[in-house]
């Protein structure tokens, strides 16, 4: 039983790493950028893309958005009223997106009018991180009201991510969260990480964000 | 491929409810009603058995719990200090528990000796729905700060589960969730479903929590 699991999952990650680096030569072709947007449900992943698409706009970026989630296009409506490409790409009963899912979804997308493509993954701090999607960039959001061990709960999340957010560090007293800890975590699980503390709603930290998603890849 | 795929996933839920039937049955031989807690990361799951263990202390009623997580023992030394037995099971890579995995754990606790066993799963609302524990009752909990689309997005878990908590509700307004969306949205996809609303920071709807767990069930 174990012996076929583990086989059958190799096969299942070298096939998705395959079209992964495939969707990766695609998007440098087109000059688009693409993040990878993880992180739990209502961490504040579509509310980062609803503040920062018109942020990168008044600098003459281009957005788009693929908008991934199990089921319902919640999501998806609210990208789209921002008035940028954006496709709909529903998992099923999948926890996660794999390459294979987002090949498909940037066929529907104009490649050559985005700069900057954000790939918003399924709201899950486990299973995602296991397959990539052709990024450039992987990006993890936590929220305060996560509560401050979300962090230390998920070493394979923040070792696998390039920026780490840690939002609505408004409510942070309300629930108790100590954000230094959260911070301390990640640092703990990658130094490397680029880390922004934000208040979505109200738009604060973005600078920082926009900054860290720009940055050429050091590695 | 897929055809792969398919088989081994059969033959893994297949072997997972064999094991959750076993579980079953030791738990009633033992006079133990177990609870499976599901929910996101930071939705009260922990909080909930804080409040509740004291709660049914008062009312002689016995509680064990088996605290699941990918990694670290945050939530099992929370849990500890209740002083109740309480047994951690990490799931390593794994985003869910499974039968196994609670068998095992199970084996740690003094079951004669507790009335309720609460088995809170893994931090993530898509991957556990499918892994039944052997488990009387299955209980999710959702935070309002997880945006009131939570409940849309996951039609699976909220069909799979007999008891819906909405927590978090004083901090509601401020992020700008509807609750009677949730609640509205929980109905729709479980029309049988028992739905309560609580502040567990406050202990606050405890009481109508307690009363849907110790309630026969109806099916």
């Amino acid at each position: 039983m174990h012996h076929i699991d583990v086989r059958v999952e190799k096969d299942i990650f070298d096939v998705n790493n395959r079209i992964a680096r495939e969707n990766a030569s695609r998007f440098r072709a087109h000059g688009v950028r693409a993040i990878d947007l993880l992180g739990a449900i209502g961490s504040g992943k579509t509310a980062l893309i609803e503040k920062i698409v018109p942020a990168l706009k008044e600098r003459g970026i281009r957005s788009g958005a693929i908008a991934g989630d199990c089921y319902g296009d919640d999501d998806f409506q609210r990208i789209r009223v921002l008035g940028i490409p954006v496709v709909n790409a529903n998992t099923g009963k999948e926890c996660h997106l794999d390459a294979h899912l987002v090949e498909h979804a940037a066929e529907g997308l104009p490649l050559d009018e985005i700069d900057l493509l954000f790939i918003e993954n399924v709201g899950n701090m486990v299973c995602p991180t296991d397959f990539l999607l052709g990024a450039e960039k992987r990006v993890v959001i936590v929220s305060a009201t996560e509560g401050d061990d979300v962090v230390n709960k998920h070493p394979m999340m923040f070792r696998g991510c390039d920026i780490g957010i840690i939002n609505k560090v408004d409510l942070a007293p309300l629930v108790g969260a100590s954000l230094d800890r959260m911070e301390a975590d990640m640092r703990r699980y990658n130094p490397a990480m680029k880390i922004c503390r934000t208040d979505l709603k109200k738009g604060e930290g973005l600078g920082a964000v926009i900054d860290a998603l720009l940055a050429e890849q050091s590695s």
